[in-house]
């Protein structure tokens, strides 16, 4: 929406129906904070279709974007909640991680991403991470109010490649529930299926990579606060943090354009 | 979405389940500008369920809003084209104006106007009017380039009620087209129904009015200025403007949560 | 600065040399929260030239400005902290109160402020008040960074006019000192000298005042979150609220020029 | 300002004292585009301290700046306009660039670098650089009136050190004049004299470097536009581009405090 003005250009669609290539660019900086947590607290966040797999383990990942093409340059950021989950339909058998809510601080994105593919795309404040020698600082905010602290410290390059996924099962990628309520008809909908971004087909390759020790503090806001995501913030603040695991920044280039992503069944 | 983080609270629905009154707020600001166009452009910009009903009069109105209850107290803006058209359905019978495309400047609005009620919301900036004794000065942009200009001069105040209807039929409401596409199936569609707001049931009531003269200028831009938008704004920059019709401006206050809209048949 | 492109304009001078009347405009809405506090405290933030005059009492006051004739009709907002503080000196002896540090959002009045009349004037974000029936709430940020929390419940209609001075004593006017350091002698002054901004003259006619309850958090601030004002923040944070006085918010119009500004010696 | 907040930290001071490094960071991405133009026209826009010296070549540049010690990391940017021009006072004698103008996109350093260092900052909006393989835009605006385009395209690495004076003269480094005027006696002045930021001291290094053509277009602005600028930025797009001379883009690590910034006499 609207429909009505010729075809609309997106990230899956540049003018005249040209794709976008998504290898020289963009260029990615990503952090990523995992943490041990209560396996019925994840359990219930997830849609009933799909079960937790493996470890309660949770990844917060934050990925600042620029060069991006389908904005003909312009870039933008993102930060997600991921934990491995799995589905077991009559037709497809998928494991890899639940992708349970994802920021983003520029609107065109969060609207194809939540209604062409059915991404839990909401908006927030992402500026860019504060730097120094000794430690990166991420934050996140709504309007002003701050709701995530982030912090990597004692960095250090790493010879190995980034851990790719989450858990020791095989990835088949990441996990999505697609809900569109009915106009008029409140609480029923018009749309609620499971969606899959298949692990494969992203020209993404790291080019740095360093490993650190990672904090995550969520800070709980009332309703005056962040009206509409109060209790997403909440739920997400009162997870227990029973362990840190893994933390990691890298830069990479390429991305692919989610074309790829499917209804499972 | 996301879906599994408790209840949701929105325009439709606070804290323990509350609706919000809509009486003594929001703070409304609404500039008006109708004008003369052609009816083969307003017909190419119809969803073909809509006819175009009565004269090609298409209206740009802007709306500042304060003291929004389920923003907790905040405000966001909006601006708007609308043109009278009619839908005739197997049980639906409605005349009143379509909505082709409302921007507005907070992300949340957008989502749930879209998912909820099938209202065609993107994004821009809405910068406050700058006010000076003879004119009146709004502007729209998309990250920094700038779309609209638009300005009221020989502001007067107005004895009579402000204009509700953009045309002399009976107004039902406003329509509009709620369209989400299938995921994976690239090219079909999840949700494409005509949809209405009754005309009735708004708390909305005017304290304040005046006239004047409106001119409007939308700016061409190109895929690189506006990615996403660039078909909308140019569009509408091509209506031809044969004749300035109708310029207001008003204070008011109230509104409705719009739990009313319903789907046409 | 820059010098050398034409006459500058400014708040004391437009296009052409015209004045800016200040008569209809700007509209300024006022929240003001005073509280007692420790006489050590004060006297440590005031310059060697001037005096504690009365009560330790401190003003916290937010100014949120529309229609500014000469910003064209834009609109900007100001935080500023001040107390009572008196002049004895050679041929000036001035009472009044000593506006000890003004945030605004917006670079320009700083830099005339500053340079032109010796305020105090630094930059963090002040986004309008959110508004509920029940209360209004500020804050005040400088980078994302909230540093300040300010509520005002309780909020009923006054029938007496607001309270024009902090203290029972003659008010004539703010006073300031103004500091230029010199260039490459560090530590030395290109200018020092106590600034007076008198009490008269304004065109700034009260509309509506409340009366309410006030609350004032500052937060304290590492080097990290405010590297340019953590100390000022934090001397402000430390003073003790023994007492809340008088809260108000008012609606006001007009404003002066500030060509008044005089050097006091 | 304000004075009595305990020691102030900023570019050239960090907490107790310590001063910034600059040697591996900040990271600094610059564009700069030279031109020819009349002389008679640079000449109007310099302080009478100071003469044009040599060809009338002005370049644009535009510094985009990340990982700020002094700003605990975060980054800042801005645009300038130099020509070559020379002072001859009765003690020194030196040769290089006029900075007329420095936009920055941050109050902070603007506030410094006038007060402390002398040079003729203000304010704008200043967007990261969208980039395309073929093209680089940037763009500058004051509260939404864009009043810059600046595009390179055609980039290819270039194996030359980047060219670091803008005339075949020796470059003594960038020349400014100090202007600070006196409150209340308007049209005097507290301050007024000629400063020197030496070339030398830097530890600036660049680490990547291409040319290309570059355009520039400065969007002449009404006072209702910039009604504080607007006589700064149509003196600018009324200077004549004769011939674009060198293009480039670099990508540099490293920088100076200014603290060998100097009066000159």
């Amino acid at each position: 929406m609207p429909t009505h003005f010729g075809p609309a250009t997106g990230p899956r669609q540049g003018p005249d129906g040209r794709k976008f290539a998504n290898i020289d660019t963009p260029k990615n900086t990503n952090i990523s904070i995992s943490f041990l947590t209560d396996a019925a607290a994840l359990k219930a966040m997830l849609p009933p279709c799909f079960t937790l797999d493996g470890e309660p383990i949770v990844t917060i990942f934050a990925k600042y974007m620029t060069e991006i093409e389908w904005l003909a340059g312009r870039g933008y950021s993102m930060l997600g909640i991921r934990f491995p989950a799995a589905f077991n339909g009559v037709k497809d058998h998928v494991r890899g991680s639940f992708l349970s809510v994802l920021w983003e601080n520029l609107t065109e994105p969060i609207l194809t991403g939540r209604e062409e593919l059915g991404f839990a795309k909401i908006y927030c404040e992402l500026p860019d991470p504060t730097i120094s020698p000794s430690t990166w600082h991420s934050t996140a905010s709504w309007l002003g109010f701050k709701f995530l602290d982030l912090t990597v410290s004692k960095l250090k390059v790493s010879e190995q490649p980034p851990i790719k996924t989450i858990s020791s099962t095989p990835d088949d990628g990441t996990l999505h529930f697609k809900y569109i309520p009915q106009t008029g008809v409140w609480g029923s909908a018009d749309v609620a299926y499971p969606v899959l971004t298949p692990a494969t087909g992203s020209n993404e390759t790291t080019i740095e990579h360093w490993i650190g020790d990672g904090t995550i503090q969520f800070h709980h806001a009332r309703w005056e606060d962040m009206p509409t995501q109060y209790n997403i913030v909440n739920t997400i603040a009162n997870l227990k943090i029973k362990e840190y695991h893994h933390t990691s920044i890298t830069k990479s280039i390429g991305s692919k354009d989610l074309s790829d992503q499917r209804i499972l069944s």
